[in-house]
């Protein structure tokens, strides 16, 4: 796949700070135009499913090839990612991008699918109360999906500007500091901090759910026993479906283009992770193309 | 109530190192007869569930009174526990004991309702294929509970004695030395280790579910990036339903005897928390009445 257009995830950070000792390309969130391949891919304008399952193994053949225990993850496990001209990806990962989305909308696939695995792996109710910690990338979009399923969404982040986008879409929002005590009969850890696990445990309320979405490099002191006692329910969440997320795209039910901050070329690429890592920056999306 | 028989818990060595800050008579498992009370007690050989709520609450009213914020929980929380003459429990916490089932089984009716909790939480299928990891008390209460609701279960343990009581019952077991790298769709984290957490996580399979129901008072060094990345749900599981352990208990489902390691008087009560804590030993009971 030549690619257009790849974008820098906050897992990316913890890549370059060791997260999964991984050596390579790092991008996995990505949009382009397949250059080599079988014919009727050639020239389609793609994104790509990120985990490369081996589809034979007893894993695969339960439905889980995210799961895979012999996959490589693009950029981030076994194979180089989309920060580069050219980047290689099984057919079976690839989905097309409907023509109404444009480039810098279809980049958020991979992240947004991240964001419609909860909805995978609960049942959300309509109306359903639930709290977003975080107002990063993963945040703002998990907030978006959860609203446009049809629950009572709040968003708790440390910045008004992020937070505002929300705001801007009908999405109520709270800065973390004036979090009331009040505990969610459904949280999604989204800060992406070490100290967000508790938090969250905290503001989950007994028998309630707690996604967790962050991936951290570290491993953190953590109390278990709340979780004994309240009897939460923690559900781990990672990848997720890109038909969903490309259908959200495609009908604008999910507005992406105000988490871009900016854009710079692939020979710039570093700057682009050094960006991405500031306060206040949201989606850096490198042109490769 | 006076108190004819209680049991030494895992939670009471927990709670003399630390866990809760209580300070307070310990003891949350017991049998005995009502002395004082509405008329229609009097004279009932009772035990009695331990988190006394407030009933008033919307957690009361949600049918959570377990989890009642304002709780009082005996032997751990503001109120004084069984390892005496005499108890305080409220009527509303208080279960008759069925003629058939003697006092040295009765006496298992918290912890055994602690292990029932984990079928209220979860839907296990005739079947379903589940570790055990612990054969302590609880580890071996759990076993016989999952493993008579038509679960196929394997226990994994350290001590090859407690593992045989499981196996006189037709239970499958291991030495956790021996436990293979297979990983499990439904595993339960019963061993009151703090390594036992991350021990848990490796064995359970990706969107697999890992029943957490040792309390530690410790906090101990957890990485949580594998919860994500597997998505593993973590059902955090504590208190139980009373009438299913009454009744596990009157028809023989479940066998506790095997269990009882030694009793002692209750001026002997501190030998008896000494010796709960020895490795080897199973359930300590304290003789009240």
């Amino acid at each position: 796949v030549r690619v257009s257009l790849a974008g820098v995830c906050r897992t990316d950070l913890e890549l370059v700070k060791g997260y999964m000792g991984f050596a390579g390309v790092l991008g996995h969130e990505f949009v382009g135009e397949v250059v080599e391949g079988p014919g009727d891919w050639r020239g389609a304008r793609v994104v790509g499913e990120i985990n490369f399952a081996c589809g034979a193994c007893e894993t695969c053949a339960s439905g889980l090839a995210r799961h895979c225990p012999r996959r490589r993850v693009m950029g981030i496990q076994g194979a180089d990612g989309a920060f580069a001209e050219r980047v290689a990806v099984p057919v079976a990962n690839l989905h097309r991008v409907p023509d109404g989305v444009p480039d810098d909308a279809a980049v958020f696939t991979e992240p947004l699918a991240a964001a419609f695995e909860i909805l995978e792996q609960l049942r959300v109710e309509a109306g359903a109360r639930c709290l977003v910690l975080g107002d990063g990338k993963l945040g703002l979009l998990v907030a978006q999906v959860l609203h446009a399923s049809g629950a009572r969404v709040l968003a708790a982040g440390r910045h008004r500007e992020k937070l505002a986008i929300l705001e801007r879409l009908g999405i109520e929002t709270v800065l973390e500091a004036e979090l009331r005590d009040e505990r969610w009969p459904l949280v999604v850890e989204a800060s992406g901090r070490e100290e967000g696990f508790r938090r969250a445990v905290a503001l989950t309320r007994p028998r309630g759910t707690l996604v967790l979405k962050s991936t951290l490099a570290e491993s953190g002191r953590v109390a278990l026993a709340p979780l004994v006692i309240d009897e939460i329910t923690v559900v781990g969440s990672r990848c997720g479906p890109f038909p969903p997320a490309l259908e959200a795209l495609a009908t604008g039910r999910v507005a992406v283009h105000p988490l871009v901050s900016l854009r710079l070329p692939l020979a710039r690429a570093e700057e682009a992770l050094r960006r991405a890592a500031e306060p206040g920056v949201l989606k850096v999306l490198v042109e490769c193309g």
